[in-house]
């Protein structure tokens, strides 16, 4: 019996853990997934990045959560990385879901290809609001890939536009990095969201957390979509002692 | 309901393709699997790339195929880059299954490791027909790894040399680099074809395709003939909207 | 039906493999897994790699055992080039699984990477008999991560402290690397044993073998304890003609 905090990426809000919060309930655990600020259909889309840290920051401490595991998908790697900071005595594990672990200094688009570079900041001046919006191509091809051309529309329109901000802050990650809290990675191993041919997520991003557990399952970067029963088990098995 | 194009690879002819198209037949699709020019066991081997090329579009025009997925394994994959750049109309979607993806201007040879042009170039001389047959020690271990014995021997079987000029032919692919159509990767984790320290099929050749769809199985260089059955399915995954 | 000599890696003993023996055994195979000199919790620790090599040695040929499938994990890795080198005429194939193969002329320790040398070379200086014993957080996340805490648990009290010597004696393989004996590598796809980042196992190891047959399964560095009987269907795999 755990307690998870899921912490979602870019695009997404706390919503699109709804399947698999189900299926960690169904488990007999607690699981929580908070909404970032500035994210979600809804929201006021002016953030940086440490306002969507302290939204989630909030979001435990309002709750008295303690012991958690606290888990972050792709963008939300950044934000768990700051919130262990932050709150390291409520964190018993920290499971990064081809997430973003940043090197101390860099922010999300110093770590990202230069084509994505280049087309977030294009899509970013061309917004009303400083976000940007994932072409339905690129969604489609590299980050639902697992999916049927239905359940991918589904999922693309789920999403909303992201803020840009907190892509571009630069992260003092120094803390985090002399944290002792144990640390997962889970890897998809059809995930091409980042390019396979620099590393990819897994081992690129996975080895920066030094000692870690890697657990991996099959499946696209979005998995909380299209198999969420097996992620809630690997979610459980990175989270378990 | 798709229609399916499948060109096979070096050595093989048509007829590898015969239990995959009998499995995506069985799934309600369309699927044809003509033996390249030069190819197969009473043809003669004297042809060049171009021939090769022109011998699958004929294929595909005599029969009047629109909206085809066109899948090439191995060698087949410098042929159906070649072969979208001559009916790109024709064409919906590349599928490269293990497949070469050349760079702008090379050769096959040119992009195969050192130890394998070598032994090519001495059994293209020692031949009376400037062709290569691949020794079995080769082909059991680092092509049909996932086969017992005897199938591994019936496969070997199955082949006839292979004509050397296509794999030295230089390509300019200079319109196929600038094709808008959609393409996939299939990527068998056991294939060792080429070696995996040089990134293999997968990331090396794949992430030539620039933005493309990612499908993995397990299974060597030939799951034509070890696993047919799921092939198809990842075809149909592969190739599907 | 095959006879199996399984040579153990660091911390272990031959019962290490029991699970796997019965496995082989359960499917008409004949399985034998001695345990390497300097090994196990009732040895003494004095040894050299030669002597380790030669402990192997003896186990096959006073069974008069031959037509072998020799299969080396880990450390055993080193054990079974160097028992090839002495007996080749014994040996049907060799089996490496995530074990190490050696550059020519250098020791496992070489070939370590930078942190555990340290770590490891602290750890020799601070025991009484040149030995090193795995902390058991490294052995959880990064050699049992597919484990459950009371399996990993388990798993630790069945390991004696290593020899330190052996992993620091060089090698001269030049007559390994001259064998024509067929070789297959086994590589578990959760295996962080060795950082993936710098090619792990697979491809950093496996490569080094030339030609060779590659079979994958998932699991960590430890699936003889945590997939014994899958280990058992992969060493087949590996090992048959």
């Amino acid at each position: 019996m755990e307690t998870f905090v899921l912490v979602h990426g870019a695009w997404h809000d706390g919503s699109a853990w709804d399947p698999t919060v189900r299926h960690l309930e169904s488990r007999g655990h607690r699981a929580l997934a908070p909404t970032i600020a500035g994210h979600g259909k809804s929201a006021a889309k002016n953030v940086n990045h440490a306002q969507c840290t302290e939204s989630i920051v909030r979001a435990i401490v309002d709750r008295a959560l303690r012991d958690i595991v606290l888990v972050g998908h792709s963008f939300g790697g950044t934000i768990i990385s700051k919130v262990a900071e932050a709150i390291p005595e409520r964190i018993k594990r920290l499971v990064f879901l081809n997430a973003f672990v940043l090197t101390d200094g860099n922010s999300l688009m110093d770590e990202s290809p230069p084509h994505y570079v280049e087309l977030f900041e294009k899509l970013s001046k061309e917004s009303s609001d400083d976000t940007v919006m994932i072409p339905f191509p690129i969604w489609r091809e590299a980050f639902v890939n697992d999916a049927d051309i239905e359940t991918a529309k589904w999922t693309y329109a789920q999403l909303s536009p992201e803020p840009y901000q907190p892509c571009k802050d630069k992260l003092d990650l120094k803390k985090f990095y002399s944290l002792a809290t144990p640390k997962s990675y889970i890897n998809c191993t059809e995930d091409t969201a980042l390019p396979p041919a620099d590393g990819g997520w897994h081992p690129r991003m996975s080895s920066r957390l030094g000692l870690h557990r890697l657990v991996q399952m099959p499946g696209s970067h979005e998995v909380i979509y299209t198999n969420p029963d097996l992620l809630a088990d690997k979610i459980w098995e990175a989270g378990r002692d």
